[in-house]
């Protein structure tokens, strides 16, 4: 098995995170998107995406998409649950997984790769060209600053994201509020106490640590 | 139980697909889209997002999203298995449906939602007014043929889209086609062979049927 990683990307990051907290360590290829490595005919040859994350599982079948990756993991190694146990807790992680990634990262993702030089041609991930549009920084503004909201109310009435107890939702928020920072220039736990406890709290777990520093 | 429904809306027909393959029948409440009855002060106490579809469940929670509400139907009525057994198939089961969202749902909203008058001040879904961005018309349309090609591709080596046997994957790929041929104008499966081959193959289940009539 092999795992394709790059440490400053968000997606990969959150499966990393994953691998941390259920004590997994996996063979690791470093393919640096800094230097348009998933873009060589190699790497595309194994992953037509053109994406990180990417997992090789030994029968030669490929994973992409961070959220499948991490499935993967929980099926093979369900302990510590991260996925949610039983009906509504998964139903609840998954809910809170794709409004985080639909709402906020989408979002993030419009600041950060329509308003850079180093993005032009490139404004959606994958093989294909796309172009900037410029409107999407301001919508996806926007957008950053209507999720961290919903997540601020949220952290208010409940301890973790999805459940009273840390799962990939948590994963998922807390690697997109570390996005934000970067990509859109100011941190979302500014002025968000709820937010700002939580990600204290979430920094400070041991497996965050090693897998984000 | 309640589920909140409109038949016309994409995601809330995944639910009904799914429900009906695994032959259960909940309480269903209509929530007409066409009225904006989601922008209700009665529907917002409950479904805050505004969005469609979404489950009520005895203890008050409310469950939104798609894929979290047929993954809680997953758990409490496991046969027939639509998200896969085992590690592998659930990760491909979870990759292309996310592939299908992320790559081809979200390009036909795009062109859905900021080409026409009606969705004016409305371009995302949800309580929060966005500005169509006429831009993205145009990128919706390549991002969506790119999707259907990719799936086409997918569909000449293997029968179904995740695994060798229909899934929840299918299931998010036909609505999604669906949707396309209503908001693009024109039908993905044509010039794509094993597209048509495979969405008829779909449309002929009697719970697709059903669901969709």
């Amino acid at each position: 098995m092999q795992f394709y990683d790059f440490r400053l990307a968000p997606s990969p990051t959150k499966v990393r995170i994953f691998l941390a907290e259920k004590n997994l360590e996996i063979p690791t290829v470093i393919v640096n998107l800094r230097k348009f490595e998933q873009q060589s005919a190699e790497f595309l040859a194994k992953v037509p995406s053109a994406t990180l994350p990417a997992l090789e599982l030994d029968d030669g079948t490929v994973l992409v998409e961070s959220h499948a990756i991490c499935r993967y993991f929980e099926e093979l190694h369900p302990e510590p649950n991260l996925m949610g146990e039983g009906a509504k807790e998964q139903a609840l992680v998954l809910m809170w997984h794709d409004m985080a990634t639909l709402e906020g990262y989408l979002g993030i993702q419009e600041v950060y790769r329509n308003g850079q030089e180093y993005f032009k041609g490139r404004a959606l991930a994958g093989p294909q060209g796309y172009e900037q549009i410029e409107a999407l920084v301001d919508r996806g503004r926007k957008r950053v600053e209507v999720f961290f909201d919903k997540l601020d109310r949220r952290l208010g009435e409940s301890p973790y994201v999805a459940l009273d107890r840390f799962t990939y939702a948590d994963i998922a928020a807390y690697v997109y509020q570390g996005f934000a920072k970067r990509a859109v220039g100011t941190d979302p736990a500014g002025g968000r106490d709820n937010l700002t406890r939580w990600s204290e709290m979430i920094a400070a777990r041991p497996a965050v640590n090693t897998a984000t520093s």
